[in-house]
């Protein structure tokens, strides 16, 4: 399947899966979605689906060899077009870039850029926070494929065509606005005040 | 409809909406979902879909009473059980304290509490941020209904008890876990590493 078909629901559990195909005896060869279903307190339905989604059918009666399904879920993690930068160190730029979370999805967000940065600093957790000047050589050096939009929303049309101009096709927009979408680019726009909307009619 | 069964995809277009109706010229007293769609530059099925969602379906051939349907739309942006409240004052909850977008989703996020907080104190936007012992009585004097968890994974459980006790049922968790969820609480969770890789997965 391709990737870009898998949900985001199901992307989420492939590190549970991974983590339970580690805790197993040894010497088991082979697992059914069933038994990872059971081990998991999931939904056998899900699991089979999920499955079936990032790793194809298991065999019938004997399910999947457990090395393989191993190998090929951490395939979907790995850190292949990983790196990412921030632009805006703000509060939400830098609670982003010290935030430890990303590791375990194959992401390494490895800078923020601010235009109120002139010379190089660190955070507390000592990533690197880098004024914008550096951003064309930094994304080339180090193969940067992510970019998040971090400025308020009178700068993000500025930084998301920066970005572009620098091989960034896979944006993440936390400005509250909507982009005039570069050519092939891929921007997914998150408005925490709608989830937070959302979450307050469920008590209504 | 039950607002619960109204989409995030539908409560986001509600501004939208709401500042269109606003734009029309005074004398326009009847508006059609064609109109709208039209002038939105938005497809007429979704914009029907909405409206039908939110405020029942219009006339045929006339439409919607256009101050009808502005007071229908607004009512689900008011305020009520729109107050909320962080724990944890880490640079998350200090972003979220001063992320000015909530207010468009009447929501009012009026304090953060953080356990080596020890004297009220304010944030550059002039928000609070509150020793937890204050957490009781404030949440009972200004009715709060919404709790935000930006504490780490090992906190998560126990402010989530707390707030439960509080009389806070929405919680919008951005810990990296799954609580224990005590009976009648609504939790969502934010897994902001799992939106990236997603991301991330869409350029592969």
């Amino acid at each position: 399947m391709l990737k870009t078909e898998i949900s985001r629901a199901t992307l989420g559990r492939i590190p549970t899966y991974i983590k339970y195909l580690d805790t197993l005896p040894l010497d088991i060869e082979n697992i059914s979605a069933t038994s990872i279903a059971s081990g998991l307190n999931l939904g056998e339905v899900q699991v089979r689906k999920d499955l079936a989604a990032l790793c194809g059918a298991g065999k019938p009666k004997i399910g999947y060899r457990r090395l393989e399904l191993k190998k090929c879920l951490e395939h979907y993690m790995d850190n292949d077009n990983g790196n990412a930068v921030i632009i805006g160190a703000g509060k939400l730029g830098r609670a982003l870039l010290d935030y430890g979370g990303f590791n375990d999805f194959g992401i390494s967000i490895l800078a923020a850029f601010d235009r109120k940065t002139l010379k190089a600093e660190n955070t507390e957790k000592g990533k690197l926070i880098l004024p914008m000047s550096d951003l064309a050589d930094f994304c080339r050096k180090n193969t940067v494929k992510l970019g998040i939009i971090a400025v308020t929303a009178e700068s993000a049309q500025e930084v998301c065509e920066l970005l572009y101009a620098n091989g960034i096709l896979a944006m993440w927009c936390f400005a509250p606005c909507r982009l005039v979408e570069p050519k092939g680019a891929v921007i997914r726009y998150e408005n925490l005040a709608l989830s937070l909307a959302h979450l307050k009619m469920q008590i209504e």
